[in-house]
């Protein structure tokens, strides 16, 4: 216990400024992509040395709340402060357990996730959703990985619910189980192509209940899929 | 895009040394609360010098994935690669929406976990259960500040899902929930005590139904709560 609160009383001073940093940006004074001032403007602005300013924006880069740009300077992160591994799933010790236990948070999240973009989703939104269903279907007529368009095809409808949170759970669950079970969606083309038409046409439709319920069989395939490859491995 | 790629394959040696002892520890080469070599042997062992080493030792706390201990040496780190906001929940924009999405998540994950709960805890889980719904009822009566206690109460339920994920998204959520509606609770206390007793008796009668809906009860004040509180601010 003590040691704790030494530790975060006697947090090193790079770590401080860098926190101060990511207030700034937090606060909206630096913006998405926006250019940060450079290491003298920053060590005159927070009134420490330019090392320790060196220090900190490692630090930010590390947190992928900055980028570092060779010879054009430091940005504000688009994906701000949303590291590889947010939840430490690496760190999870069941690894063949791990792909079952992602497809379960799925299923609780994204029904409800699929019912609120029926309610909210944008014109703008419906029309991207459908182009995500899309392309997914082309990529699986071409027989070629559609890994990556599926993520995006279940982000939008993540992005269409307007909840702040969910757009930021959603691709840390969806990489997670990229990174479990690689190279096996091939086999779950069809079922894919039905089920995400259903999904798209449900929120649409405004149809809150059909969402919910087309994505609640999407991830029920997907699961008892999981579920073989798991077993297939042990 | 090109940016892009050439930022990752010029990540800057240090990071690199730090992916790598992540990788280490991932694999479980070094547990939770292990001492890690020193920075000579480190050094030795990946084959750079002792200064990339302490770069990347830095790196590596400033993501909570070890810890400096001073004068003792550096830390495996117990809540393994989760950082203080592993979702970037800082960065929302609109703060004052910010609560009623996280509450609006929870209600999407926590009905679920508590029927797992039911369905997966140990008898030694239940006891525990029932030991932090008692310290959350002990603090409301001698009315003293319970969120310690109330988020333990939830973590030890979302434990007991035996879901490796769940337990690394709670706290997050939570945290943030604390976060934004500082010092609320108060008014909260005789439904709490309630809606709590009977989320654990469900889990201890292993009705599964029955724990699902006193979570979801749970979880509807709170919102009611929340939502008198955001408009109050505005």
């Amino acid at each position: 216990m003590k040691l704790e609160t030494m530790q975060s009383s006697e947090k090193p001073l790079a770590e401080r400024v860098a926190d101060q940093i990511t207030s700034l940006i937090a606060d909206n004074k630096f913006q998405k992509g926006e250019k940060l001032p450079n290491e003298f403007q920053l060590a005159e602005a927070v009134n420490v040395g330019r090392g320790t300013i060196r220090e900190a924006i490692k630090i930010l880069a590390s947190r992928n709340i900055v980028e570092i740009r060779r010879g054009l300077g430091t940005f504000v992160s688009e994906k701000t402060g949303l590291t590889d591994d947010p939840l430490g799933l690496n760190f999870v010790e069941d690894k063949s357990q791990l792909a079952l236990d992602l497809i379960e948070v799925r299923a609780m999240l994204e029904p409800d996730i699929a019912a609120l973009a029926a309610k909210r989703a944008t014109k703008k939104d419906i029309e991207k959703i459908k182009q995500a269903c899309k392309a997914v279907e082309e990529k699986i007529q071409r027989q070629e990985e559609f890994i990556t368009e599926d993520i995006e095809f279940h982000e939008i409808i993540a992005r269409s619910s307007k909840n702040q949170v969910v757009p930021n759970v959603i691709p840390v669950i969806h990489s997670a189980i990229k990174e479990q079970i690689k190279a096996t969606n091939a086999k779950l083309t069809e079922k894919t192509i039905v089920t995400h038409r259903a999904i798209a046409e449900a929120i649409a439709q405004r149809d809150y209940e059909g969402a919910r319920e087309a994505m609640k069989e999407h991830l029920r395939y997907n699961q008892e899929h999981i579920e073989r490859v798991v077993k297939e491995k042990l």
